[in-house]
Parts: C-alpha cells; structure tokens; sequence
C-alpha cells in the first residue's frame, strides 16, 4: 500500500497515518516530496490485507490509497516463476504451447442433438465438447435447461466419441451430479463472484473454467481465480467472453487484449467465447481468427446441427457443416500466435482457408 | 418483436420470418415502407418468449428484432394499474408516499458494536437497522463475516431496539438460518443474476431488498425481481447501489435517474444506497440528499460507532455522533419530493440542516 | 510519479529508472520492500510532466507508474486554498453560497420564441438565458442553428429583459460574433478536448461553461479547464451533463457524484445540465431537485413555450407555465444544501411543492 | 421510425401522433396488438430526419420512438450496392483484398529521428508513413507538437522514401499547411465529432482517416463520415483505435468486433490502431495480429528508432530493428482473412513467425 497524503495534511495527520499501519503489523516508509508526503505500507498480501482493513482513505489528511502488490498470489506469474500451467484434460493439453479447441450446442436439447453435434465435434478435431444442462436465463419464462436429464445426453455423448466434456454448475446443490459427467466446470459471467459457489468447485478439484463477469476487471477476475486456487483446486482455466459497454451493435464488446495481458499477470490458460460476445454467427468465425492470432490459449464456441431450430442463442452458433473448414483456420492463426499445432491439422492452403 | 428486414431482403425471405413466427403461435403483421419491410409479432409476454426463441436476428434477410413488450409482467406498473406497491415490515411502510431510512453497520463486528449503532438508528428516527453476517469480498483473504454468529447479535438487537432487521443472504444453504431473524433479505449486487437464489427467496415469501448488480440494466434488475415474485412472493424493494462506469474517482456511479425511471417502469419501491457507490463518507450526505430529493422510497446507509476502526468499509460508515442530524436533513428532502413525512421529523430549521 | 517495479525487476533495472529520472531533473527516492521496490520522482508539475515524458512504463523491470500530484495545478482546490471562486456574470453570482438557475430554450428558432421565453424565465426569478445558435448535430441531415441571426435574437432577448446570455461556441472562427452577445461562452461535450479552442476561449477572457465529455474523468474535465486557465482567464464554471454507460434507458448517466467531488478538487463552480442526460421532461424536475440537493451551484436547464412544436430536444423542455413553480422547488432543495437563497424565492409551503 | 405507444395509451393519443407525422408529410401506419400498438412512420431519411424532430418521445401515450432506418446514407453499404470502397493513395490500395500497414513515429520531434523511421517502414514494405505535427494533449503542460516546422521535416521522408504521409489535422485554421504535405488526413478520437472539422476536410476533398471517439458508437461513427461523405469527399477510412470502458488494465479497450462489423454497415475501408489502445508495446505485436485476422483493411502502428527517448508514447511504439520480422506476420495474418499479399511478403516461414 502507498498512502498519498493530500497537500494540506498537518504533522500530526501524517504521525496518525503512520501509527495506524504500525499498529497493524506493516512497516510504514514516508517519503516527504516538495507539495505532497507518501507513506509506504511495506508488508506481504496478508499484511496488505490488513492494511487495506483499516479504511485509510477515510482519515483525515489522506488524498488516496494505492495498492503496490497484486492482491493475488496463486494466481500470479510469479507463483509459477513465469512458468504457465499446462492442464491435461482427458488427455488433451491447454495451455503453453497447446491450443484446445472446445465446441458443442450451447444447450442440452435433445438425445440427437448432442450426438450429432458430438461427431461433428469429434470428426473436425476439436479437442473436447461443450453443452449445457443448466442454463442461466435473464428471464424467468426462459427454457432453463434440461437438467439431470440433460447431464445423461452429456455422458452418452463423451462415451461415444471419448471427447471429455464441459458443462455449467449455477448451483452447488446440482455439484454432486456435475461431478458425474463433468471433465470441466464451467462457471458463467453472472456467477464469477457467487464466492461459495467457486469455494466448492475448488473443494471439488475438477478442471475449472471460470468466464469473466461482465463488468469484472482483470484483477477481479484473477481474484475469483484465486478463491478457487486457495481450496487446493490448481486446474483453472480463465475465459474473455464479452464486457459489457456502451456499444450496443453487438450483445458484448469482446476484448481480446485480455489474453495477452491475462498471459502476463497470469500462469493460468486463457480460453476465448466469441460465441456470446457477439450473439450471431456472422462475427465468430472473424474473432475467432482474431483471438488465436492474440495468443489464446483455446476458444469455446457453439456449434449446433441446424441453429434454426436452437431452443437458445441459435443465432450464434456454428453450423457443422463448415464446422472442419472453421477448426483448420483457426489452427493455423493460432500457429501464427506460436501454437504447437500438429500439421495435420494445418491442411487446406492459405487461399482456401480464407 | 418487431422484426426489420434488411433493405436487399427478398420476398422469400420475408415468407419466411411470417411462416416461422406464425409456426411458433403468434401473429404476423407486414408493413412494406419504400425502403425496408418490418413485421410485427403480436403477441402476450409468453408468446413473446416464443418468438424470441426462434432465433431470428440469425434468420437470411433479417435486419434486427426489436422487442416491443417489456419482458417482465408480475413488475410492470401495469400489473398493479398504476398503484405503487407499500410494504409493511415490522409496522414501517415503504412506498408510495412513505419513506424509510434504513442504517446500521457494514458488517455484524461484536456485540458492543451492533447494540450501540442499533441504538443510535433508532433514536434518530430511522425505520430499520442493517448489518450484515455473511458477506460477499472480492479477495479470499478479506474477512467474510461472522455468519451465524453474527445472526445472533442481530436478533439481539432487534429484541432490543424493536428495529426490523435487513440482512443479506449469499448462499440458499444459509437461507433457514436467515430467515430466523430476518425481517428483510437482501440480496447483493454480484447475486443479482444469481438465479437459484432469486427463486429460492421468491418461495420463502420474506420481503427482498434486491440490490442492482454493477452492470445491470434497470431492465435486468426488473427481471430478476420478476424470478422472485413469479414464485409468488410480491414483497421486493429495488436497490439502486452505484453502476460500473469508466470513472473512477468514486467506486462506482450512483445512477439516480434509476429512481424515478424505475418507478415510472415498475410498481415496486426503489431504495438507494449512497454508501458503497461512494465508498467514502464526504459523498454520502450529499448524495443521500439527492437520492431522497429525487423521489427515493428509502435510503439504506451505512453507521459505525467508531468508523475509524470499522473491519470493513469503515471510510464510507457515518459517525453515530452526527446521525441525528442526518437523517433530519434527508428526510426534509424527501419531504420536497412529496413524501408524507411525520412533522416530528422535520424538526430543525433550514440553516441548522445546511 | 511513484514507479513500481515489477517483483522481478534486477538492481540494474531500478537503477536504469533512477538515472533516467535524475537525468529530467527530478529527485529519485527509493523504497525497497520485501517484495517490490518503489521509486518516487519528486518534483512539480511541470517536473512532473519531464518525467511523465519518459515514457518509463515501457521501461524493462517497470510494471506501473502511479501519478502522485494532481496534473492541474491553477484549476486545483490548493490553487485558491480552498477558497471557492464566485463568478459575477451581469450581476448574477455563482459560486461559494450563490446558486444560479440558467434556463430558455434548446435552440433559438424565431424571434416569438425566444422572447416569449426570456419572458418566462425573468419571471420565474432565474439568473441567465441560455439559447443555442451554432447546435452540434450528430447528423449532417439536422437542423444545424440560426447562426448570426441567433445571435442576434438572443441580443434582443438581453436587451428586453437583462438577462445575461450564455450561448455555445463550436468553431474558433466564429468567436468574434459570439463575443458580441454572449456573456458566458458554452463548450459542449463533444468540444470538451478541442484543444485549439479551449485556449482561444482562455484567450478571450470571456466567462464559460465547459461541459463535461461523455466519456471525460473529473481529471480530464479539470485538465480542461487548465487549458482555459492557462491563457490567463480565471472564469470557468464546469458543468456535468451526464457521460455514457452501458444503460440505455435514458440518454445519458447523470453523475450526480461530481458533483461534491469536482468541489473537492477545484475552486470552480459546478453546474449541471439535467434536461440533456434525461432527454424527457418527466426525468427533469426529479434530476434537478436531486442536483440542487447534492450542493450544484447551478443548474441549466431547458424551457419552451410550446415543447411540442420544438424543433430540437423538445420531449427533454420544461413548459413554461410549470416553469416558476419548478424554479421554486428548485431553490429550496439548494436551501437544503446549505444555498444562501433570497427568502421571497421559497415562497410555496412544502405541500405545494411536492 | 417506430412508435410504440404505451399500453395504457387512448385512442386520442394515438391519432394524435398518426395526425403528427402526417403533417410532417411521412406516412403513418399503425399495428394495434392484444397489448400495444406500434406506429410507423415511413419514408426516407430525410422525412425520417423531419418526423425524429417532432419529438414524439415526450408526447402523451408514447413509449418509445425506434429508428428503422439507419440514419446515414452515403457511408452505407447499401449506397454502394455492397461493392468495397478502394482508395487508392500514392499508389497505395486499401480497402476489398488490399491491405495496407502504415507505420511511423507518435510526433515528429527531429529531421533524423523521421528519416530514420522513414527508411526502416518504407524497407520493411510497409505501405505508408504516419507521424504526428500538430498533438493533441490532455495536459496544456505537454509537449503539444513541432507544427509546420514538423510538416516540413515529413514532406522531406517523403520525398526521400515516395511514401505516401499521414498526419494529423486538429485545427481548421491549419488546413493550407496541412495539405501541402499529407496524402491522408488523420482526425484523432476528440475530434470525430467537431463538426466544422469533418466539413472542412470534406470540402478539401482528400483522403481522410477518421478516428472512432472514445465513446462513440459505430453508428456515430458513420455518422461522422456521412459529414465528410456529404460535401463530396468519397476517400473516408474509418479507424478502431480502443474505446473507454471500465477495466484500466490498458489504456482503453480495442473493439476487435467493430471491425466485421462495420465492414457489414458500410462500404468504406477500416483501419486498426493498435498502439493507442493498448498504451504499451508488448500488447502491440498480439493485437496487431488479432486486427489482420479479424479482417482489417490495414494497421496503423507507431514505431521509433529509439522508443525510450520518444517524446511521446514511447512506451507503445515498436523498435525499427524487429519491425520487419512484425511486418511480415502482420501479412500472413491479414493472407488468413483473405487479403491479398504479394508473394514476398510472406517470406518467413510459420516457425520463425511466432
């Protein structure tokens, strides 16, 4: 922490500052400048916490407080000494040098629906599924997913084409069930900081991707990492799918300079869904380019056999029968971006893939 | 829905959006302009949700789906023919033309501390005392609250001072404990999509005070008040509570055209809390001031006996010492925005309240 | 500046950031902590701007620099030791104790218009005219202003009734004409950066109301003014008008928050403009008694004769024949706020007000 | 335009707004649904331009006005009958299957440090050179350019290296100066919309780069173009460089899907800023990528030869001596989105790309 007092702050003021972090375990540090004295609160994450804890910017005479350290530790690069993690999932690997790509319907419909999808998937050498069972709606008269029944499709799906399969947990009474099917939990926009829900999903050890809450920052976003992380549950993976802004040409403005900011503070992988940021078709398969050209660690998108006749976000989905064009050139801008991607996965030429 | 064609649409593709809204049970209706074709789904709220479901914004030809309903019904000032909903917790009303204050601590600390802030907002005249057991922080190595403890020494007092209790619920696991001594649940800003909740305090019938989440539309708030009155429980207060914006001189951006829109929008009572939008008490007594002048049915703010050692959100608290005072000017305020304010209250003349 | 290496920066990475710092001729003072070190470069503000010059966030070991001392200087609250600066603009005062109310129409349209609203306004007891004879347009296809012939009109509406004028400037090579009518020159949002044309209007000597940007920090809007103030003209009034979120359910955000803070941090009187976020006139009256309440020395707000038949921003103009009972409100919530307001201006008994 | 009228709307209002947009010479044609009732209003631009100036928001019974049609004309892609616009610029293309990089120093500051940059972006076959003269600054204390002391040391790159100069135009007054050396004008963010700017520069007929202002939609943007297009100047390329959100991870947040998108809406040529948007090299080269694979039309990126002793944002600009390898797998990026590169370009194979 660095406390800037404000030009006018007396003696005692500062004295009283400088008392307060001593008294709560830090070193404090003033430098005096020639209009304004910065104090120094010098301590680790813990002690920042308890720095942070004694409401400094309510005291008389202080202008701001500034945070120094990160307020992440499991997290950070450094926790790793700049080395990123590598998750092995079902035999595929993220993160590193390794691109996965994670596709399916966005939601559970039918027993057809997700087999059909599943091969789809499978055939165009995607590396894992995605389909929900329980779905968030914003509006309560919304289809909200199969359920239980829709966790049943899930497994037949990933016993038939042995791709390992991502589905959403919205409650933690659903986690037992999840648990049966899942290979990885994914964690929606609105629940990044439902804090109980990410401190039993890190009790549960399982794969974790954790999407990016509309108005999170980066730092938030790591920080509800790091609530999964301090349960002992190191398989986490990060997820840009959209914020939330002015602009309303589109459903979300996707910001891909997260990944490679996110691959700096972070040695954590980072997954992108241009899917909901954009809401139709048309935009994905541009920032799906877009984002393994940034350096993304893997993208979620949708897929659907006939999107017309999607219950949900039909309009965004991938329809399978460009699906393998799709997944060849999105391969090779992420071999652009440095990706280890296999050559046969790099078949059609430049002309063709554009 | 209103569909608008693009202007190279052709007329197959204008059967088409016909054939599909009238396959899913609504009414199509066409207008050709010279330039551009707009077809109307008519329908009610429900079939609505089936247009919407047909994904059409994806459909050859189709320009953009406006929506014309409002997506929420048991919210709407219609459902009520224009009457305000008047809760009555504990024998205070809020809505319509009464105001109430709602204040206490950011977080149950110890007994001293809620027993003194509970009487001080009683004596000040205020409705109903706040105070949180179970709290929601951005880092997991923040204090999270005192969580049954906590319970206990609000029900203490409340036995004391008669004051109707608010406080929050964070996990539907909690929610029997809760409901023990709560008067008020409230829900949190980052819980404001969090939708097993929402239902889960819908079928426990306890008035709701549903804080707006950081980038919610006043749209979105309207339907997650719509998950819990679906349920049956039509006792919910809107909570406006600062928006995330670009600035960031202030935590968030206290948004009080919320108010009177939302009460043009919807019957239910609009409650503003001016203390965590602030973050620092400077701002608060004029933004409490704003709020209540702008036509707010209550102002929840936060109290501490001692901010300066306050565990948590301390800068932001109001001294107890000057509380008396406070909630005089406040309500004077909402006096001039035509609340029914007991003469009792407008006690000090204009000069001393400035 | 206060320069925080990264935790793995190398001693000769923070000393490369000393020397580059000495070098511009600042001091350089560094505090190592257990985790990172933090380098302070102490100076003024024109030191201040050499070392921001530096560019040493892109420096090797560097991972943030945090400004210290406010970049304004002549617009800050220490500039007049916290004295605020009351403007006297035709006899009328903003400023400290003073609130003025600032009102007419959008755009001036006819002769019959303006007058008729001047009329009005004089009337009801407000201190300025406003009228617009230049309008920025978003569209090439709107109406664009009178021009001169506004200008001329407004000189009329002076003359007939004493008022002082206000009337925005967009092009420096009109500022001649504009000099001839306008007492206060308005800058509007979309000019709030045109850099050129803040220093003519400094140059000018002329009072001005510079309105915030839609998407402006407090700092920028600040650092604004410090363009005006820096040609040597001490007269500028800033003025909050609302800035652009992700809520779509009114025009713009009004940030009533800027309110207080901008007096924190600058001697300059603060206006806001309710009748431009709203964009409707149900949202005016709400918005301004909340203004007046948060402590706004002013408020500019829009009338009309006949709102209908507006040819610009109708739907957002007071009627006239509410006008006086709504500058009457009005007034008595800047009362609240501690306004020294003359006694035969809150003639109406609270009931009536409401 | 639309009119959806409220439910509790009489039949008098109704024909009250039907009578209304008569008058104003569009045709009126109304929906009643089981709820509500829509009118619309039809006609072209221009009668739409008439009928939004009436105002109906604010009439009696009216809910919402919604546009149909898209406010601008000669920007569309329609009036283009979905053809690309190519400009053709010193012998240069942009815009269809061409694309153009275009690269330089933020400011001009000395005669060697243009040269210099000069030479490494004409070798490394980039197709422009950009470099700043008149800089628009935040603070009055900054750095605000050489002027036409700067313009002279850029027609000298010129004529030395034949590449075609962008530079930056931020007063009207330096128009005579400005065209004597650019084959592009650039228009920065603050400027999009200074309205007797865009005229300006649409009288002057040259070819123009138009900035998206930091909270601009891409509506306005366009709308902004349609200024220049409208006094006869067809050579207008839109520029994404970064718009302001919430997260201050960067300086702002590039919109990657403006570029699909605005290639949908309109026929002109779309440039991606990268440098501005992310405020510090190491984002730099990934964003670049990512804005070739989205389908930019071409980049504008800063370098120099000495970025740490930049006078301006030399944290964000690329050294001359990796530019070459970057220009290289900028074009491979851009051969994925179906541009057309010379052969040559793509000289290094993938390996030694990333």
């Amino acid at each position: 922490m660095m406390i800037v007092m404000k030009e006018t702050a007396s003696d005692q003021e500062i004295e009283a500052v400088i008392s307060k972090i001593e008294r709560a375990g830090a070193r404090a540090h003033s430098s005096r400048g020639e209009r304004v004295t910065v104090i120094g609160a010098i301590g680790d994450v813990e002690q920042d916490e308890n720095v942070a804890t004694l409401g400094l910017e309510g005291q008389p005479g202080v202008d701001r407080v500034v945070p120094i350290l990160k307020p992440y530790k499991l997290a950070s690069s450094q926790f790793r000494h700049g080395e990123p993690t590598v998750l092995e999932i079902g035999g595929r690997k993220v993160g590193g040098e390794h691109f996965a790509l994670i596709a399916g319907p966005c939601t559970v419909e039918s027993r057809e629906q997700v087999l059909a999808s599943a091969d789809v998937v499978k055939a165009a050498g995607a590396a894992m599924l995605r389909g929900g069972a329980y779905k968030p709606r914003t509006s309560p008269y919304s289809f909200q997913g199969l359920g239980e029944e829709g966790l049943k499709l899930l497994a037949e799906a990933k016993a038939q084409t042995g791709l390992p399969v991502v589905t959403e947990l919205m409650d933690a009474r659903d986690l037992p069930a999840v648990l049966e099917v899942a290979d990885v939990i994914q964690l929606g926009a609105r629940n990044m900081q439902n804090f109980p829900l990410l401190a039993e999903v890190g009790r549960a050890g399982r794969p974790v991707l954790l999407k990016r809450g509309l108005a999170a920052t980066l730092e938030e976003l790591l920080m509800a990492a790091e609530y999964i992380l301090k349960e002992g549950n190191p398989n986490v993976m990060l997820c840009e799918r959209g914020i939330r802004t002015f602009e309303n040409a589109y459903r979300s403005t996707l910001d891909l300079q997260a990944v490679p900011v996110l691959k700096e503070l972070s040695h954590l992988p980072v997954i992108v869904d241009p899917s909901h940021a954009a809401g139709r078709r048309t935009l994905v398969r541009a920032m799906s380019l877009a984002a393994a050209a940034a350096g993304a660690d893997g993208i979620i998108v949708e897929v659907h056999p006939n999107p017309d006749e999607a219950i949900c976000d039909g309009p965004q989905a991938l329809p399978t029968d460009t699906f393998a064009e799709y997944v060849d050139v999105v391969h090779q801008a992420a071999a652009l971006a440095g990706k280890n991607i296999a050559p046969t996965r790099i078949g059609a030429p430049l002309a063709g893939a554009a």
